[in-house]
């Protein structure tokens, strides 16, 4: 069988957001199991998290260079590494996981510079290890069928690709209210240079590169910070060239008053266009020249490579397995509640109960039999069925 | 800690299709982990599938009837069974954990009849144990927000419910090719008296009870087999009578061509009305009278309940784990791959690598060079970096 | 030349709507003028109406009986008359100018009854005169697109048609506050026995037969007052039975809170399916089975009849001849205003003027500099013009 | 009365196509009456245009000189001149009409410099007559909307104008194989220096400019020329700085592959942002900061100046008037086919008849019955409608 991989983790701790994340994208497929971790620089919350996450109380280390040294010398160590830290610690603990022989698997940044970025990737070629970075929006099954339909030529030659990265998060000062996400990234001190460019930019930018194979050859940029006060960039505005004169536009905002997390990309070319909007990931449109627009769905048509990073029918969008997940966190939460004497959480209240499988058998047999009876009025029996 | 829960499985081996989801859904919130099964009636696939999926070859049980009294016997013994058999053997497999004094969380229906399932209720009830349906639906986020704005009497007094679930994976009559999901639906004799009707119309049924929480007093129906020579129905309407005079229609089709799996809800209410799609299900859309149509966003708005079912920020569709997990595997792929000294398989090829770390940065400084120097057009610097 | 046919109208008086969009589109091609009227009951109102419209004051008559008299005696008498009466007078009128030997364009409905309708038909033919009816949503280029591919058999053979028509603006009792068009909509003795079926359930059957080129045969229906104390249906719900197993759904309501106009038809067959939203009025969805669903769109494909009812390239919906007029409208208020010495109305201030035209050409010159500076930033040069 | 405007036209001649949408805008609300014109440099076409449009032939001239002096000079003389030449004849044109003290009315661009249209803003002032553009987008009403809410501030402090305008028409070289619109268009001895700068995007920076209230003060600018050969910019990116900081990005493109007319403004601003899709003029999608999207509708909500260029209510789109005026354009070739003894063309045959009529009455009676009888199956009486 396929034995899950054992995975460790440096940072995620209690209150971390991206670990939590990771955690369960690790989890979600069966392949990895968490089994080892640095969770945070303060020891105490590093064991408290491990104790919360049911790790081994011998696995959750103090340090990352401890870790990356013990469990390369144990004989079940782990088989990879996420680095989930702040960006300033990718470089380094990345180095120290390679260095033991030990694959990584890094959010992203990869570096704060080009020139660690080069080391890095360097060195996991010397070492013979995985490097990769969680670029998440290259997961969607049709992103992958984006850039199938671009290497099989269905654009025919490319000529324009458009991508724009929109946020309103930051509309307002929040850095200067205490609100961590935003005070460190907002602070040259701690973010360095790049402000949106970096956070979302970047995604914006790997994006574009992933479905079109192709990086810019130069770039006509612009950075603002429309906020006042701000200290880094919350808007960023790119001309790029690609090669072959491609053309292209790329604008990142945080300051985009009334946009969640709009991710968007268009790629034109000489015989059709593509759309792609991360906000409708189960869809991509699809317009050859002359012709209609049709709208590409998960697990409907694609290719091997979108086929395979889709779990479940077209229709189920990504999304009914959360919502499917719902039922077994209420129903953990009602069998503990009861366990533990207590009322169950207001929020886990509204499980599907067997009163509602009595309901739906109700209505069954009253449509059988007013259809039977050449549509009459049927009443159905029930008997204190709730919904 | 919150140790996971130890769940056991009655059906659900390998070629079936919802197991697997299951499984996904109790993985996906670290809550559950499964430790036995009864996967498969024929035991050398209840074994094999055991193996696939981990499970301790002991408590890899020959039939059901035996997992229930084994199980109930272990200090260590499953916490739940989830039942993932054909239909008519819900209410057994259920009525014997019941017995054992095993919470029960089952696929839906509950039973093939009202009269067993109201004897399922009353055993659950008697035994204090849980006993709770997958009505997939109720699980989304937005579903439950619609519950609470109905609840909290945001629609005013409700007036008018539309519930309509189209598909078309029926409109041809594959039931004759042995496709095998197809044959035992449209089998009478497999499948019960309903057709579409048990299939899908419930799950409409239960999706417009469940946020109304109203049931209907009586009905008006017609089923139809549109695809000639099918035995049993592939299309239901019925009009509804809910109480105080509310009025409904449902539909659902499984022959409806070009829908894929379009369950679709609008509750009308004197105030407001709210209409909730499936297929885009991190949006609702609520319309006061006389006022604009607002879309309300998974994540951005919403009750207590709507929150906790969900898992990551406004404008990450459900979907993003998806994607994100996609990664996770394509990484396990490549460790495998490397490890047992064979390719990549080609669907995990398009892993981000420590390349597109560098083509970042590099797009990174350059579009900081070029606003540095007053927009002017910047070279990337990239030596062999490959999307 | 194709010079104007002379129009008539009985009906559509000062406080009148439905006679001026009459008026507008007999207007919009070219093909009409209006030449006389018997605008309204009221003598002293039938003046000042004909007045308004600029009609000669010897072709308003104060009864269509003596206009239909004499108009049929003229040399130059009218061509057709529009009848935009209430609805208890359609019958009558018309069949005095059938008489009279001139054709009839008539408002919905044709009569009050089958039985007058029937006999209108009769008299139509006999005398060899058109007798038509404005049932406007078949008017739409891509209504007609929809029946060209029906009738092509591109849907296969024909399974369900599912037609929606729902609006609100009877969500409150406003024909208790002296509202004009409610208050006879929902008088029994004024409106007959039907209120949203007679009113919009009427077109919703039309659409549905007008694209499917279907009649019922046989409906199951229930009607109701959704609104407390109404006295006329305001909420229809039928189930239909077509020719050859078509099955159907059709539901109006005026109480659908949120709805404007929305009328919506969805027509499967074993082949394919069309959907069709008045709202959206320029696509049209098309899906084959198996196939990923196309959006259609006015001008860039279509039949004969499709094209033969668009006026504007693809992309350019209608309503941008609307957009087009509104500018004349206030260019004619602006001259007006000059001539009588007065302001003009605010809300025609926003005319595109020269200023606009020198600041798009400052706008040209500005980016042609820039580019050929190899996109250094570059002002514009603008004194004083304003948008 | 309002007695309509006389209106002269320059240019739009058979095979003009901007012309006769000029006519039908002029025509729609009844203000103005073509009388006059200089509609070809060919005699001939000049004098069948002006039949086919129904002119007297004493006011067909032969050159627009001739006819802005005579018609100056009559006393039922034009009231406005409606100019629809080459671009490069506007500003001489409209030098003629206003020096003889007659309002102009002309497509877009006003000149083919700056300094000619600033000549001619200048002469307009010192005329004290109208000079007018149509600006087409800018007489939408929810454009309109869209102004006057950023003119009573509800974006706030406006930050960031992204305007697109996409077209796919020229995605081939069709410049080459003889299209008319192409040839002059891609054609820098014609066109100018300004490909798709000079006809589309400057439609976007009005519209930026238009809803903003802001002209932008500098640009950073690229032209690319994306199909191999074209001698003039089929793509054009630029970034914006206006005034106070705010920022911009405008693109225009007539090789999106795919692409209609997709005009698309969005403005973002401290509190809310509107985003305003042309292929939907409909609607105006608002987003306050924090809150949900909410779709404001034509006719439902808006301004003074919203509601006075609205003609319909809220839900019967800008286009209804056109599907109204396809059965008036039915009814007319059904009349004069009668009388010419000739069939109707068949892209008229789908008139509605009487047949509808008494079906339509047939569907409202048995749907009466039905209800009346507890919602029994009930037939419809009809003998040869036909749909």
């Amino acid at each position: 069988m396929n034995a899950p991989l054992r995975l460790g983790m440096v940072g995620g701790g209690q209150g971390a957001f991206i670990g939590g994340v990771h955690r369960i994208a690790a989890r979600l497929d069966g392949q990895w199991q968490l089994v080892a971790g640095a969770l945070s620089s303060d020891p105490l919350r590093a064991l408290a998290s491990a104790d919360e996450l049911g790790l081994d109380s011998s696995r959750s280390y103090a340090s990352w260079q401890e870790m990356a040294r013990r469990e390369a010398a144990r004989p079940d160590g782990i088989d990879a590494v996420a680095i989930v830290t702040p960006n300033h610690l990718h470089a380094p603990v990345a180095t120290a996981f390679l260095e033991a022989g030990i694959d990584v698997i890094c959010d992203k940044p990869l570096a704060t510079s080009q020139a660690d970025a080069r080391a890095l990737q360097a060195l996991a070629q010397r070492r013979e290890r995985l490097l990769c970075l969680t670029h998440t929006y290259s997961g969607y099954a049709m992103v992958r069928q984006a850039r199938a339909m671009v290497e099989a030529g269905e654009l025919g030659v490319l000529r324009l690709i458009q991508v724009e990265y929109a946020q309103d998060w930051l509309a307002e000062p929040i850095e200067l209210t205490g609100q961590k996400q935003a005070a460190w990234r907002c602070d040259p001190a701690l973010a360095g240079p790049a402000g949106a460019l970096g956070d979302i930019g970047t995604h914006a930018y790997h994006l574009a590169s992933f479905v079109s194979g192709l990086q810019a050859e130069s770039v006509c940029a612009e950075l603002s910070s429309l906020v006042p006060g701000r200290r880094l960039d919350d808007h960023v505005q790119v001309m790029l060239r690609f090669p072959d004169g491609v053309r292209g536009l790329l604008w990142a905002s945080q300051v985009a008053t009334g946009c969640e997390n709009a991710l968007r990309l268009r790629v034109y070319g000489s015989r059709a266009s593509l759309e792609f909007a991360q906000e409708q990931p189960n869809e991509l449109l699809f317009t050859p020249l002359g012709g209609a627009t049709q709208r590409l769905t998960r697990g409907r048509v694609g290719s091997a490579e979108a086929q395979a990073a889709t779990r479940i029918p077209a229709g189920h969008p990504e999304g009914y397995l959360e919502a499917f997940a719902q039922l077994y966190r209420d129903a953990a939460e009602h069998i503990r509640a009861r366990r533990e004497g207590r009322a169950v959480a207001p929020t886990s209240r509204w499980l599907t109960t067997a009163a509602d499988g009595v309901a739906g058998l109700a209505f069954v047999e009253a449509v059988l039999a007013s259809h039977r009876a050449g549509s009459a009025w049927t009443p159905l029996q029930q008997e204190g069925a709730t919904p």
